[in-house]
C-alpha cells in the first residue's frame, strides 16, 4: 500500500519540501522543492513565518497531486510528544506549540517531528541501516548528537536524547558545554579543525582540510585525526554496551571522509569492545540532506496506519 | 477491562507465580505459588524439565480460575525477538527457543521475556516510576545490568541492552569482564564487601554489612561506600545524556541501604548534571522479587491488545 506524504524539512537557512511516495522499507520522492526559512524579527513572529511559508509550500505541492498526510521537522530542542519546537537557537523559537498551530493550517493529518532524529528514522528504514531495528545514527559537524531507534521507532525522551557529544570519556579537556573530557570537545569536525591550528599555529579550512593533510602526510593532521577516533571510538563503546544496537551510521561533516574515517575507527571499536559485546556493523550515512525530508514522510504516512 | 494473566518467574533456584488481574495501570495478585526451579542432567534436560515444570504451575493455577493468558520469564541472555533463551549459567541452557516451546503446551496466548527487564517494566507501569514513559531500572547485585524502558516499552537489542556496569568510567580498577575502570568493579553489592575487606584485612557479610559500618561511622566503610556512590553517579550522568530518562529506579541488594544509597547519589548527580541535561528522578523500587511476575503478567496481557 501506497501512501502520499508532503514533506517539509525546516532548516536554520533553507527549507526542503518533497512530495513522497511512501510504502514498506521504500520511498520515491515525486518532486521536490526549496526555498529560504523566512525570519521574523523575533522568535515567536519567525515561528509565524514558518508556519505561513510551510503552508504555502504544501500547497503548491498539492496542487496537481493527491496527499494523505504532512509531515514537518524543525531543528533545535524538540519535543515530539508535546509537540513543541522547545528551542531553537538559529530560529529563536521558545516553546512554541507548532504542531498544533501547523495542523490547524491543514485538511490532512499532520506529523511533526525533528529534523536529526526523523533523518535518523530514514537512515533506519531506507538509508544505510534499513531492516536494522536497533540504530544510533551519529552526524559529526560542529557538535556530535546521535539519533536513537530503538524497536524500530524514534526515541526521543522529550527531545533530550543523543547527547552522546557531551558524555565524558576522559581526555581531561574543557568543552565550551562546561564539562571536561566531552566525546565533541575532541571529536566534533569544528574540534579537528580547532586542534590541527591550534598544533600546527596555522589556520585551517574545516575538517575536510584536515582529512586531506593526514592522507598528505601530515604527521600533525594524524595525531589529531587519530585523537578524534579514539575519541569517538570511546564513545561508541559505551553506546554498545548499553544499547547494543545493531548498526551505528556516522553522518555529517566529519564522515564525508569516508573510510578514512570509518577504518581507523572500526579497527579501535574491534580493540576496545569485550567478547559479550554486539558487534555493531558501521556505515556511512547514505541519504545526505535528503534525510530529513524523507524522515518526515515516514511520520506523516506512519501515523495514517495506526 | 480487565484481563487474566497466569505468570512464571523462573529463577535459577526458585519458580514464582501468580495468577494476576491486569487493567490499565494496575495488576492485583489474585493467587501466588512458588516451587523449586527442576534441574536437569544438562542444560536442554534442565530447559525441558523447566517447561514440564512451568505447564504443572499453570495447570494448578488454572484449575480454578479462568485465564486469558500465560507470561514466563527467563533469567540469563534471553532475545525477546527470537523468543530464545540464548544463554543462562544458572540453568545451563543455551540457544533454546523456549518460547515456541513453552507456547505449544498451552492452548492460551503465550509471552516470553527476560527476567530484569520485565521487573523493569512492572516497575516503570505499576512501582516505582508509574506514569514515566521512559524509565531506566538498575538492580544492583553480584552484578550491574539495567533494565530499559522506552516508550513505554521494553528495550531488549536481542537480549544485549543495558550493560552499564561495563561501562569504563576511568577508575582504572580491573574488572573480571576483561575491561579496566567498569562501573561494577566498584559499585555492585559484591565490590562493595570485596573493596571493604581488602581495605580492612577481615572478611564482611555483604555490602548490608558494610552500609552497617557506614552508618556505624567506620572511615574505611564510608570511603568504600563514596566511591561506589561516585561510580554509579558517573554511570548515571552517561546514562542521562544520552538517554535523559524521566526516572531511574534503583533495585537489588545495594538499594536495600535506601536514603544512605540515594541521597549522597542524588547529591552526586547534582553536581555532575550540566545545565542541559534532563534531570532524572530517582527512586528505589518499589515491587521487590514480586516485579518479575507482575512484569510477565503485564506482558502476557499486552499482546492481548494488539
Amino acid at each position: 500500500m501506497t501512501s502520499h506524504a508532503i514533506a517539509v524539512d525546516v532548516g536554520g537557512t533553507e527549507m526542503k519540501a518533497a512530495l513522497v511516495a511512501v510504502e514498506p522499507g521504500a520511498a520515491r520522492t515525486l518532486r521536490q522543492t526549496r526555498r529560504r526559512t523566512p525570519r521574523g524579527a523575533d522568535g515567536p513572529s519567525t515561528a509565524e513565518s514558518v508556519i505561513d511559508a510551510v503552508a504555502e509550500i504544501v500547497a503548491e505541492l498539492r496542487a496537481d497531486a493527491d496527499a494523505d498526510a504532512i509531515g514537518v521537522v524543525v531543528p533545535g530542542i524538540v519535543d515530539e510528544q508535546r509537540g513543541m519546537g522547545v528551542y531553537s537557537a538559529n530560529l529563536g523559537w521558545r516553546e512554541e506549540p507548532l504542531r498544533d498551530k501547523l495542523a490547524a493550517r491543514f485538511d490532512l493529518p499532520l506529523a511533526f517531528g525533528h529534523d536529526v532524529r526523523a533523518g535518523g528514522l530514514a537512515e533506519a528504514r531506507l538509508g544505510a541501516a534499513r531492516g536494522m531495528r536497533d540504530v544510533i545514527v551519529m552526524p559529526i559537524g560542529t557538535g556530535i548528537a546521535a539519533a536513537l531507534v530503538f524497536n524500530g521507532q524514534i526515541y526521543s525522551a522529550g527531545g533530550h536524547a543523543g547527547e552522546i557529544g557531551h558524555v565524558d570519556i576522559g581526555h581531561g579537556e574543557p568543552c565550551p558545554c562546561g564539562g571536561t573530557g566531552c566525546v565533541e570537545a575532541v571529536a566534533s569536525s569544528a574540534a579537528v579543525a580547532r586542534r590541527y591550528t591550534a598544533r600546527v599555529g596555522t589556520p585551517v579550512d574545516g575538517a575536510a582540510a584536515v582529512a586531506d593533510a593526514v592522507r598528505a602526510g601530515d604527521p600533525h593532521a594524524a595525531a589529531v585525526w587519530q585523537e578524534a577516533v579514539d575519541a569517538l571510538a570511546r564513545g561508541l563503546v559505551t553506546l554498545t554496551a548499553v544499547l547494543a544496537p545493531e548498526g551505528i551510521v556516522l553522518g555529517g561533516g566529519l564522515a564525508m571522509a569516508g573510510r578514512l574515517l570509518t577504518d581507523p575507527l572500526a579497527a579501535r571499536l574491534d580493540e576496545m569492545l569485550l567478547p559479550f559485546h554486539r558487534r555493531p556493523r558501521l556505515e556511512l550515512a547514505e541519504l545526505g540532506d535528503t534525510a530529513g525530508c524523507l524522515g518526515a514522510a515516514l511520520l506523516a504516512t506512519e501515523g495514517l496506519q495506526r
